[in-house]
């Protein structure tokens, strides 16, 4: 794992790659009482070539940089941290599956270690990276989710952090995941506000393909309006599609944009198609 | 310190009171990441009679657990923790202060251990008790607070956690904290909706004494609807001023109000007169 070390007095200390295992934590350090934390998820992949990829990795370094201030943690250099995590991949790159299917996931997290009660602005802090192999999210891969929407819970709001990677937004959203999961579904669909407007799926962005009230085929996504998590995935999708000239005939199933979609963002991450998208590791 | 254990399997483990020291935490736990974490602050106080007293501390207890359910924690039972706490209070009694404006602080605190990356409902999590010795929360005792007001941040909302004392509501209030700093305040007055309706001060409930639209003298406070936290010495002063018939002249600052529930709540805390609000150790 990857630990670097910041203090208010003494700013960032070297970054250090040891082995995984616990960490000490003063028992009254504010990540534990007021949640001053936050993290990143990204993947490496191994391509064909048995190169590694990582995958558009400066956006989850400009959004961990939001998430920071939000939190009043401090920032850092981005492309230093990136080089750490590319070290860090490289030394444990046997773990990055063989597999087109999978990937090595990359947590890097970031936590207040300020060991006081008072509710202040941490004056010690710990970045770490974690990593772990994962497959897919979900158990069944092929079938399509199930999403339980109930207005009787808010993931986020203006004013909010719904728009950052804190751990607060996760948390507070448990007990509506398993009331979902108790109706027969595997994740909540979010909503916001009197009309109920649609803002996410549980722990991802969403997108709506269909065919709109003036008879349009539409790609939809709810816009970046401070509540909404600005997702790689969701970028990538929109960047990808306004690129393409969209005249898909809709079926019963309107898998045909997905599977698009799905195959154009695995190969490039599997480095199948070249883009500057990937990172070398 | 106390620390109790639980997992989803053995359920919860015996209590232990050992010596203050770091813990041992698993990188990936959720309460680091997904801020699955909560506590609670209560004080012991050392009367004119030596003895020591915490304030009303079952209501601590039901809202700990409120939070816990909210957080997809198990629940516990009341009056055992309580009296875990109770004992550890006691092994400590050398650090309750000897002053009648002072007191040792009690911060129950609850964290899932669960040690993986996945957004669920935790197996593992640890309660635990720390105590640190306080005065008044803010350094200028006399003098009253000023509040800064800004739309621009909200603290809680309808369907979120706001009315549970969850770490996440606390990261997120630091930013609006250090704006109302640099204006020269001590405090966010937090505003909620379109219409700017007051909710809370940053750390603690609010009320209002004044004289209403209809001439009325009033003492208001917003109402528990779901994003307030339901403090217990706003319920303490809700309780004492209903039985008081209210009629004290205003005058040009209000404090005779102020300093007759400080007095009341005082003299109860510290055992100056009787009252089944405090439980002795």
């Amino acid at each position: 794992m990857l630990t670097i070390e910041w203090s208010a007095t003494e700013g960032w200390q070297a970054p250090l790659i040891k082995p995984f295992g616990n960490m000490s934590l003063h028992p009254a350090c504010s990540s534990l009482h007021y949640g001053v934390q936050l993290f990143e998820g990204l993947k490496a992949y191994r391509g064909d070539d048995n190169r590694l990829r990582l995958f558009r990795p400066m956006l989850n370094m400009n959004r961990m940089s939001k998430s920071a201030r939000r939190a009043c943690l401090p920032t850092f250099d981005h492309s230093e941290l990136l080089e750490c995590i590319r070290r860090l991949v490289e030394i444990d790159q046997d773990w990055v599956p063989h597999s087109d299917s999978a990937g090595l996931y990359i947590r890097p997290t970031f936590i207040s270690t300020e060991p006081s009660l008072g509710v202040k602005k941490p004056g010690h802090a710990l970045l770490y990276v974690i990593l772990c192999q994962a497959g897919s999210y979900f158990n069944n891969e092929a079938e399509a989710l199930s999403l339980w929407a109930d207005p009787k819970y808010t993931r986020a709001w203006e004013g909010g952090t719904g728009d950052c990677k804190m751990g607060g937004n996760y948390g507070c959203s448990l007990l509506a995941q398993y009331e979902a999961v108790d109706y027969g579904c595997q994740q909540v669909l979010w909503l916001y506000g009197e009309d109920h407007q649609i803002t996410e799926a549980g722990t991802m962005n969403i997108f709506l393909h269909w065919i709109n009230e003036i008879g349009e085929e539409e790609l939809a996504t709810p816009p970046l309006d401070g509540i909404i998590l600005p997702g790689v995935t969701r970028q990538s999708i929109l960047e990808l599609t306004r690129k393409w000239n969209l005249h898909i005939p809709c079926q019963d199933k309107n898998t045909q944009l997905t599977s698009r979609i799905a195959k154009e963002l695995t190969d490039i991450q599997y480095g199948r198609i070249h883009s500057d998208w990937t990172f070398l590791v």
